[in-house]
């Protein structure tokens, strides 16, 4: 079965490589492609208008998600604007932000959150999944592995953080492993 | 398990309560509460956005749908216009405009389709389902039973319009049913 995966990451497309079962078949999207809107107000609903957006134009399955870092101190931020809070910002200046808004927080609890999707509009298909993985902030940056906020965060069970850890445990504990893993199941079950 | 269905229109909520298994308990939309905005161009963007609208607003989850008639003549019209074609006018003046424009005009084949869409956004849960009927545009308005372009449909294998037949057996072979039943299958399938 052929995806289109709606994602200009490179780091996304290759976490979801690792995860795919051998039946589906993941192709990025064009170069020349428009850039789908953003703007709900939850990861679903982002989720949803990118799958959508890009089922519409390519005329095919596409898979799309939308994720974000989640603080329970800071009453969930950045929660669904953890990639355009602070825009046209590098994540290096974006964990220093959240790490002084941290500062003497000793409630440090956190989690990834992925929602994934799968859209066919000709077929009125449409699908989700959630993934979480929770954990805790640093106390500063650490590591240079993975993507975004992955340098700050130390999932459960680990003392090192996403950063640190490197894709290979990374691909095998995200949110985004475990948003998709549950999404191409039930793609299976239904036998789309 | 309780499920809004996010429509006003009580003969909709009836062909529903008719097909749903008894484990799932559908209940209406409070009185008091706003529109969805329904501003899509296909069936499936109209019955996603009803769904995550109220799922929003009520945080529970809801069933949401959003059909129309498709005439092949008339390259699927009205389709996702079904309901907004000539607005304010009763289906009365909506169904004699369609005969007209299908006057001389040999080729009747036409079908109800019915997208129905499960959503709840705190879970960050959506899944949809499609169901069709296919059939022909009669040569005038017959029969009172039934709602919309009703008694101008004749389905596939019967010889009286969806007007004539009445509800009984348009909820044992109608698109809504159709929908309604898969998505409910996809709903006990996955144990949400």
């Amino acid at each position: 079965m052929k995806i289109v995966f709606a994602t200009k990451n490179f780091h996304k497309l290759r976490e979801v490589n690792i995860i795919k079962p051998t039946w589906i078949e993941i192709s990025p999207l064009p170069d020349d492609i428009p850039i789908a809107p953003e703007s709900g107000d939850t990861f679903l609903e982002n989720a949803v208008s990118k799958a959508v957006f890009y089922s519409k134009i390519l005329k095919s399955s596409v898979v799309a998600d939308d994720s974000g870092l989640v603080i329970e101190a800071l009453n969930g931020f950045p929660g669904v604007q953890s990639s355009r809070f602070m825009e046209g910002e590098n994540y290096g200046r974006k964990m220093k932000k959240i790490l002084m808004m941290m500062e003497d927080e000793e409630n440090r609890k956190a989690k990834f959150v992925c929602v994934a999707v799968f859209a066919d509009v000709e077929k009125g298909m449409i699908l989700s999944s959630i993934g979480e993985v929770k954990g805790k902030i640093a106390q500063e940056i650490r590591g240079k592995g993975g993507f975004g906020y992955d340098p700050i965060f130390i999932p459960n069970g680990f003392e090192k953080t996403f950063g640190e850890l490197g894709e290979e445990v990374k691909s095998e504990i995200s949110h985004r492993k475990r948003a998709f893993e549950k999404l191409f199941d039930i793609i299976r079950k239904l036998e789309i």
